[in-house]
């Protein structure tokens, strides 16, 4: 595969995540397609690679993978069908990005780890997002760092505004605390030593049989402390939050305003220092539009007429400079093709 | 062109917003690249192409046009080569991206408006990229829904920490309000009819000959009155904002935490639903990231120990969940291969 | 007088103002009692005084003031009855607060300006009370200081939720703008030389005939330039706000989180320094709060049971501290008195 | 003692603590006076009666409250003498406001609570004065109506800049997480019943000897779970904040403004719904200052320049509302005497 050749992926699970992972390989980011998907449930494949140029449905996760094209797996199925699918991209040699949990149990997850040494390197990325998401960056960055010391504990906050039928307490370990657990390991670069879970008197909004919301507390290897308030039927909305407690200053992320610092006697936050950084991503975004639409025949976003009463607005403003008085600005009548 | 087709574009104009929208197209966004690159300074062309499988360098905009691969244009060169390589694509009917200024004056402008509106259909989207920017789409999109009633007046913020040499009153204008001119017509969706400059004592940063910072009045056509403070000397950083003040309520953007409102009695924003919208671009980035890494044939991101350690966390915490008591987190040494 | 003395304060005016600086100087401050009050209605000046031991009604200022008790006169009576008062109090050479305006006009403000000039010395303090606000007073010393180089505009904004019968665009300039007027001129230590005032479309829910919102433009004698959002029909509540534009940096006060900077690419404001800072009006208000209940011979706040139940925590947080286990806490039962 | 009669009060220690209060009694509040002062260095209370008209030193509590025309006791004096001192209070039936602790111990809290039932009626206020700051006020205000649910958890922030030499790990518990103890005893009207204590590994700013931060935890007689983050050597200054997570929202103190409410999919707090509200500390400030000056023979604040000033800025903004021109401010020349 050259540096330059678009990586060929196959997914394997279709359902919510997997479908989803197959537009954003295919329509959002840049240099891969999807030319294979893979579901049990054949229909639900058939339905997903319809929708796509050069793209083969399977039921096997093995079968997807030894069509040469493939160079590269997603795995996005549920946690118990991801050993097998990863032994069999491992017995492909294929990298994979592996939703998480990379397995359901400790057990399984050694075997996985026994089987990827026996191949003498890396081949495996876990779905832990966190590491991807902008705000964690920021604050894992100033923690490696050490501007503000060793830290010393993390405060996190996990909500949700309610629970799908069925979730129980393991579960909010399982699907909810994983990600505190990464985030915990990853900030800290530390094993988590010793967990307690306080249950305080659940939530009159909690269903039957749910302890909601619990306060979890971790111990590091370096002796470090973090609480997670987990409460997955808060009702009013999404929330993540963490505050990392270091020796000179706290760094707190999760309150819709980038990172907030306590530190030399000052609350608050850094300034972008240019136009490129504040405005990056809505140049990405314009040119994904623009490039979308034109692949449709369209054309949209601002006109030629934006740009003509522009112009005639800055030669008043010129003038309005120079002057200090009252410009009054002179436009065309807007031609039919702009209305 | 297919609808699944590869966008193939020529980038006109390669200095630095051009060669960074080569990037964008090439590395970044979905369904295109690019074919063709022109600058006057041959070398420079010759350097971006070089980068590109499949890329020619030219020194003229219709040469690069008559590439029958060619699907679309992207303008990038500076604002008075505009109007020649705009109407070089209409000669062609190619679609085409043109960055801010359409063209420097407004009777260019209408030169270019004329010679569209002879082609009977829009082929330009002015590269105007604050409307494609997360706070002023949310700021957009609660104006049309007139939640808070009419829109009244506009204040707006623009402040850069310096400027380069050279920079002069005009330019402050034409470079700088130029994006505020935009915003008030978007926003209010009303042409602007009047302009007032005023020009307090100016900073001591500011260069020689340079009023800084001004501030700059708008009427448009409703009688809606829009201000502006320009500071392009602030030395803190660069900071947009904009408070649309409306009948019962304002809206404000540009204090990085989102939309802030001041409605019924209460300020603040809104909570995102869902891990979803929460973490959108860190799944984008994640799978970008992944990607990149796999063309290069690198594997990076977290590893199948992470997936590992939190499965061993995760069987801890249920069962310190179900005892109330402090559970030890056991791990397996950890092996060479994730050190 | 002697330091120690009481200071005895006629009250001119028992309107709403009126009546609340009594109970003010009576029941909230250190050191006044209110021994007049006057109104031209003879029925309200009695009522209020009635309520105060030693207090005398009256309907003539003079005669108010006539009595030797009186050591200081307070005005809060109607804007165009405030010249014949102060000039009453300047016959005894009596110290004043005057609430603002000091009167309604230039040409009678002149004479009052004669007046006290003509005693040889002030006797008069306005009752601009932004002057005193905890914000205000920052934004004042922070500009005193010159931390951020000179202030070169002011942008204000002043919001009412609505207006009563009757209130008129002169009175939008006369009673809520001259707010902005002395802040104004109090920040920036210079007279305003020059004024604008820019009126948008007005908002729907204006009373007929107001003009609301209304953009006010000054220039100060040193070229700043101030702009004031004055709108006065929000809906929403009541909001006052100042950002303060300098060479360097930005103050802002008014969004509920006192002094808000940007400067050398920081946001943010400062930390308390301690708890005497923190807490020094809840130490106020605890000990007023046990004077007033005292004095009406009740006892109330927190009780020896608190403070018992406090110690017994205590106890047992010194143990868990130097157990590392959870201790119960044991108390006893909850006596009638205190339930 | 009438209604109307100044309270005249014994304090008892004249340490920092003391003669703050003492100064508060005299000079900040309305209606009490200190006629005694006692410290068992005899000295101090000499030094701090000096400076107050009817005040008379003591070294003996009971011999300062012998005094009849004493009404009421502040203790101020270490934790160690407060039993002695309540006790002869209760021997004359006189109500104290006692600083906290009640008593450093339990049992000693216990005799204390025997003493005063046989009084058969409250005669103390222990000076727990978070329970009169405004935003815990606020606080409490809020969970008691309700409106989010009941309290589920709380989470609390206690830091300071930095601890005095030997400040021992008993002294976080008794001094500075008692304070934890009370809130959360008072915001939730519950009995705390258990405590653990969390030791991260201390900062390296923490002194020898000091485990600092701690993680506190209470389990109330409700099944809340209270955590406090403790950490009194954190350098940037001094912090108090508490969450309270109810079953539909929380609401947070201690982040500089005001109440931070998340419930129904926002974020965000209220808006002072008027000027008395927002200006009620600056209307008593602004009087307090005019009556403390008065009382020296002093005139401050601002004059009958700023008066007329603000007269003649009116009157051109009324012309400039009418006219929609720029009009020019006339002033007299500034009279020496309000130069």
């Amino acid at each position: 595969m050259s540096q330059y050749a678009t990586l060929v992926v196959a997914v394997v699970g279709t359902g919510r995540m997997g479908a989803d992972h197959v537009r954003r390989l295919n329509d959002v980011i840049s240099g891969a397609r999807v030319a294979a998907v893979v579901d049990i449930d054949a229909d639900r494949a058939k339905r997903v690679a319809d929708g796509i140029e050069g793209c083969t449905p399977h039921t096997d996760p093995a079968a997807a993978m030894a069509d040469p094209s493939v160079d590269a797996v997603l795995i996005a199925s549920p946690g118990a069908a991801h050993e097998e699918a990863l032994l069999a991209a491992f017995a492909r040699d294929l990298p994979v990005l592996c939703e998480k949990p990379l397995t359901p149990d400790p057990a399984s997850a050694l075997r996985v780890l026994e089987a990827e040494q026996r191949l003498g390197r890396r081949r495996v990325q876990v779905g832990f997002m966190r590491r991807y998401d902008a705000d964690y960056l920021k604050l894992k960055a100033l923690l490696d760092q050490g501007a503000y010391g060793r830290p010393l504990m993390l405060h996190n906050k996990h909500r949700n505004a309610d629970t799908p039928p069925g979730f129980t307490n393991a579960m909010m370990i399982h699907d909810s605390v994983v990600h505190e657990i990464d985030v915990t390991r990853w900030l800290l670069d530390e094993e988590i030593t010793a967990v307690r879970v306080l249950r305080p008197a659940p939530s009159g909004h909690a269903p039957e049989g749910l302890s909601d919301p619990q306060l979890i507390l971790f111990e590091t290897a370096a002796g470090q402390i973090v609480d997670t308030e987990l409460f997955v039927n808060c009702g009013f909305g999404y929330q993540v939050g963490c505050e990392a407690v270091c020796e000179g200053g706290t760094a707190r992320i999760g309150d819709d305003h980038g990172v907030f610092i306590n530190a030399a006697g000052k609350w608050g936050g850094s300034i972008t220092p240019g136009f490129v950084e504040r405005f990056e991503e809505a140049y990405d975004r314009q040119v994904q539009r623009w490039v979308d639409a034109t692949r449709r025949g369209e054309v949209e976003g601002p006109s030629c007429w934006d740009g003509y009463a522009a112009a005639a607005v800055c030669e008043a403003g010129v003038r309005a400079q120079a002057t200090g008085e009252r410009v009054e600005v002179e436009l065309v009548e807007r031609p039919a093709l702009y209305r």
